[in-house]
């Protein structure tokens, strides 16, 4: 760039410039943002009311209540919460469909429990023996391989499995107004988290692309991992042994060990993240809990006291007592899935 | 703000006027940058132009190396890379410390080793019982309180203590050009990570304010937590039991798991960082390795493959065969503390 281009800029001159500029985009931003809603999917009910009355607290300068940005963590569970998780969860979707496309490798599980009844598609059966058959699934279907494979595997499930409802892949079975919600939070200054039962290493292929949540900032359960050189290349190899349940007890030991400091918002839908609330509802000054209630059994699922997938009964009680927001989707939610049209 | 005032204000018009003030304003400042060197306590030597060329090439738009933003990580072993080590790592005297302040407590410590040897200040005689020994004092200094009373201690002590030698508050012998290759780094997108053997919750408390990386931004060595709810208050209790240990082989571990996606950049000093850096280099693309050499005795200390802190042998060695930058704090660097006077 010729030095003449920017010896006739003046500093100071450059500096009025831009303030002016910065202000009167500003002011057109400001008016324009009054006319556009960031929550469109969120009937204008106590829930939202709630969202953006705790935001504006947060992130009014001077306030009471005012957060620094750099302590406005919010936390979410995503089975349940950011995506759907009947009629099973959906990384037990994957574990199905993994045991079918190593069956032909391992003639032995047509007569082996817990593959047997897996690849007759009897689930119920397969767990049947409990946590031990569970784990030889686990082994068998994410253990072994390095780990830049397994992000392979889990990556090309996820581009192409479909849901056996909808017909949809699993990643188009996200809740539009939670899309919505970390949107307005991030463009708040928040930085959005994952905190899932499920595991890190499924959902950190996709969870960027389809939350706008990078790696480093989903926390999930884990197997452990060992370092090792092969031909003189490193990979990091999944072993066949447990490292962290980030369920229930688990959820406020993983967020302190991945963010080390308390949450200001907190989202579930179940028993299972009621100990996540429970933290996050602990610190000083203001917060925000809610737990997305299945109420929508026309364009989603209703469910919650008694079921096995997403149980919500311990969580709902502490809510009413403790008067957190409890989400209605059929009430507080005028669109649930993306590919809805209105 | 009245309505008035901005419905004069044309969004169209606003925004050629912000382009206009952008515009003027970078060419001010480029003009400025020109003059301002970002890392002015680097000599002008080959491991800064490494470093600056590095950076201009996965930040140039469309040229080969370009790395976006969000993949620009930059890990950074703590103890002799960010700050000194010598004579013995920090968190050691930490733990001296702590031994000396709980010690009325524990009249039986007189007797009982390896407690009796620590409090004659006898180092060496207290780790004579290896691992177990080392075991006890960790269990005694770093467990049974809550992860808040932990950090409250660790912030206490960090804001108090002094170096033996120096006099300097332990966050005084920081390297000040480490502080400007963060902000360097991150002025230009990258996130910056600290990647430490040194326990996590010892770093977390004064990290931020010393070197602006947040505590989501820190891994490192860890011992359980577990969750409890104390007269109905939670807290994470400090368990006497590792959980992970962010050292050698546990580095590319501790990477993977709280940051989930490759360094792009990892800087170390001893052979605890050599699979960091491996782990680093054998991404895809451009990369940048570099050792911290100790080699200015007078200003700092002089050692690498003879020590006991922080030794640097094999890790120098695959430095030189595979051409990672070595730094010579001795020549690359004209300043080495901020409290020194140039």
């Amino acid at each position: 760039m010729p030095r003449e281009l920017f010896t006739w800029i003046d500093p100071g001159w450059a500096f009025a410039l831009l303030t002016l500029g910065v202000l009167a985009a500003g002011l057109a931003a400001m008016s324009s943002e009054q006319a556009a809603d960031p929550l469109p999917s969120w009937n204008d009910t106590a829930a939202k009311k709630a969202i953006v009355e705790f935001v504006r607290k947060v992130t009014t300068e001077g306030a009471p209540d005012f957060v620094p940005a750099a302590e406005r963590i919010a936390v979410f569970d995503n089975d349940g919460t950011l995506w759907s998780e009947q009629p099973l969860y959906f990384q037990m979707a994957f574990v199905l469909d993994r045991v079918k496309a190593l069956a032909p490798g391992h003639p032995e599980w047509k007569e082996k429990e817990p593959f047997a009844s897996l690849l007759k598609g009897d689930l119920k059966s397969a767990l049947a023996g409990g946590e031990p058959a569970a784990f030889e699934i686990l082994k068998a279907t994410h253990a072994g391989m390095t780990t830049d494979e397994f992000a392979k595997i889990a990556g090309d499930w996820i581009a192409t499995a479909k849901h056996p409802k909808t017909g949809r892949l699993y990643t188009e079975m996200i809740f539009q107004p939670m899309l919505e919600l970390l949107a307005y939070l991030r463009a708040n200054g928040f930085k959005t988290f994952i905190v899932s039962g499920g595991g890190i290493e499924f959902l950190r292929p996709w969870a960027e692309k389809v939350y706008g949540i990078p790696p480093e900032q989903v926390v999930g359960s884990s197997i452990k991992t060992k370092y090792e050189l092969r031909n003189g290349r490193p990979v990091l190899v999944r072993l066949p042994e447990m490292n962290f349940f980030d369920e229930k007890a688990g959820k406020p030991v993983g967020i302190h060990s991945h963010i080390g400091r308390r949450p200001i918002a907190a989202f579930g839908n179940s028993d299972g993240d009621q100990q996540m609330l429970q933290w996050t509802a602990a610190g000083g000054g203001v917060r925000f809990l809610a737990l997305v209630h299945h109420t929508d059994a026309e364009r989603e699922w209703a469910y919650d006291r008694a079921s096995f997938i997403g149980r919500l009964d311990k969580a709902l009680d502490e809510a009413k007592e403790k008067g957190w927001t409890v989400i209605s989707m059929k009430d507080d939610w005028n669109r649930i899935f993306p590919f809805e049209t209105k």
